[in-house]
């Protein structure tokens, strides 16, 4: 990451932290770790972040659009004009879970070998701060289109519509783990603004005080039949 | 290595090899430590090779011409439709010195942080790997324009003039290492085929022969004196 010119690095329910082996590992790099954010959670290490890639070896049954490393990376460098942006990495052993995926705007699959394809993390790590510096460094920036909600506005939204989905009936029969992974693929691919993401809670909230309403009609009907 | 597609590993003068550690670390892609070639020079892992790339960390006081890895990749791939060529990486301490970087044809230097440069040789070799595993990807050869000779052809002709040149008397007062750096660099750059090669050592030999004879004439005179 140093070399590279990274310098935030957030761990998220690390085993051992701080780790005298890393420590020792990191020579001069120390520095990094010493400041690292440890944080419980995903959304947690997303505050205030802007446009999340999620580093995904799987290309199918992928919920969000998946590009290559130098595919992605104009696109990461012109979302970081408008806030914090992350490069968010799974498990050694397992990566990132769909539902953990569906936290980021965009996938990056960095392409290997069919038949050797397990990268490590420290080598995926490696080649997403490689090309970071490398497209930073003739980076030139287009003035930004849209002014998008920080990670944690988005979640809230999230929240919000399946609360309200459950309580209008929507989520019965549904499964609503696959259906919000849907809706939340169509709200990063459109990335939200602030004023939206109020316009779009205003009528949540209206939505279930009309719902409130029917029902309190319904039970007073009830009541009068 | 093995996820990019790379196989062939060579060693030069490993401090341990097997060894338990690498071995359990390479989980997987054992096959490439297990067919893993051990040599005891540069020159020996280079046999056969008609383009070498050495990576160095410096920018000054280096003999070849220095590309970024990606600038570098269209060359490396292209070279490697005449023959089988090679990415050499020095130690994790020191790199290359100079002398071994003048066994290569070109430098490449991986942009870093110029407030922490040190970049370790498993991240080196994994950005290498990475970026000719992209570049192969959408490489379309050109026709080769000459035949390059192999590494140890062009190594002999190196001891061929530097020999010669102690021979006739050129390398007396001169510095041969500095002048033996100058020449390989201008060799490097132009290429050399089998057939030029063979021209080169002729004139050297011929160069001797005539120098011989100018000696031999020198210390009859002066016996006749």
């Amino acid at each position: 990451m140093k070399t590279m010119g990274l310098r935030h690095l957030y761990l998220i329910n690390p085993r051992y932290f701080p780790d005298a082996q890393a420590t020792a590992m990191a020579a001069g790099a120390d520095d990094i770790l010493e400041n690292a954010v440890v944080c419980n959670s995903i959304d947690e290490a997303l505050q205030g972040v802007v446009f999340t890639v999620a580093m995904t070896a799987r290309l199918r049954d992928i919920s969000i659009e998946v590009k290559t490393p130098r595919e992605a990376m104009p696109q990461v460098l012109q979302e970081a004009q408008a806030g914090p942006v992350a490069l968010l990495f799974g498990t050694e052993m397992s990566g990132l879970t769909n539902e953990e995926m569906g936290k980021a705007q965009l996938g990056v699959n960095i392409p290997t070998n069919p038949e050797f394809s397990s990268l490590n993390v420290a080598a995926a790590v490696q080649v997403m701060a490689y090309e970071t510096s490398v497209a930073a460094q003739s980076f030139v920036p287009s003035v930004p289109q849209i002014e998008p909600a920080t990670h944690e506005r988005v979640e809230g939204l999230y929240e919000h519509l399946q609360r309200t989905l459950f309580e209008i009936g929507f989520f019965t029969t549904q499964n609503p783990a696959r259906l919000m992974q849907r809706l939340r693929r169509l709200y990063s691919r459109t990335r939200l603004e602030d004023e939206e993401i109020n316009i779009l809670r205003g009528i949540l909230t209206v939505t279930t005080e009309y719902n409130g309403r029917l029902k309190a009609r319904y039970q007073q009907e009830h009541k009068d039949v």
